[in-house]
């Protein structure tokens, strides 16, 4: 897996690295302790300031390490690390060092002690902002206060999940950016 | 376009078609007026219940239907309908019906009064089930209580927003079931 070089990015653009619906790998620190998990539940919620939700399930513990350390770094990764993807989600932490175990490199972010990941296309510095709906829904609202992404492929290869498996891989992107409204774009 | 022949859907499966991420279609209808509008922000929040969070902005006549009726279709529409989304997301409501402008044919639910969509792949009929994150985010959490989904082809070709006017078009899938853990799949 190859490293990519990342520059950084306008927050209020980020959305169109999360919303087509990419599996993330999300990074935490607490205390010492580092760990990532493979998430598919998410969405953005605003672009300025630019907000995503995130689903951690509870049983996750990467769940109490963001909860408490109340930030994380999701980072979007591309098929060649489909293994690494894989792996993470079938590893439990703690008591496994899954950065060495599926050879993801950490890399120090500028605002939050959770870890970038080299191999992955982009990563997305997080604050929580929210925490009302952890509770009810597992509902973490996080504001994006970096964003590193690289600047090549112009589209990234993203994973995307089907469920029972199936991983479908981004295919062919098509501009119709003529026939946009302005204000929709 | 062409009408997709759909069939019952298990409800705690539903979210493989909305997992990747596509941009849909949601339906909606309130005392004889109805709506739709294309979105793609949203996210699955459980499987048992069924569960989407869709975002849906307050400057959309939809808005004011879907959340004085309470109900609402996704529905997920495929790239030979592309005309069709593009047009629904430039045209803003109400004073046009956008299901004859855009060729869309509507078709009655079972559980609710807004319209399935005959071209779209699958549709979901849903209830809101939370409105305390609407005023805040613009967040509404539905319940999946009815799917329709078209039998062939297996996977469809789902359309994906990656803003600036460009849709990535769904592309191969690989399946990697052997190598899940079994709960995670």
């Amino acid at each position: 897996m190859k490293a990519h070089a990342k520059k950084s990015f306008p927050l209020a653009k980020i959305r169109r690295f999360l919303e087509p619906g990419p599996i993330v790998l999300v990074t935490s620190a607490h205390r010492g302790e580092r760990n990532v998990m493979t998430l598919g539940w998410h969405m953005v919620l605003g672009f300025e300031p630019a907000l995503v939700g995130c689903f951690i399930w509870d049983q996750n513990h990467s769940f109490s390490l963001i909860r408490r350390s109340k930030e994380c770094v999701i980072n979007v990764p591309t098929f060649d690390t489909v293994d690494a993807v894989i792996g993470v989600g079938n590893t439990h932490g703690p008591g496994v060092d899954k950065f060495e175990q599926f050879g993801l490199t950490p890399v120090d972010a500028s605002k939050v002690r959770a870890p970038l990941i080299a191999e992955c296309y982009a990563s997305f510095e997080c604050k929580l902002v929210d925490g009302r709906m952890i509770n009810r829904y597992s509902l973490f609202v996080f504001e994006v206060v970096k964003a590193h992404v690289a600047s090549s492929p112009r589209y990234p290869k993203t994973v995307h999940y089907r469920g029972d498996g199936v991983f479908m891989v981004s295919g062919r992107n098509v501009s119709y950016r003529r026939r946009f409204k302005r204000d929709n774009l």
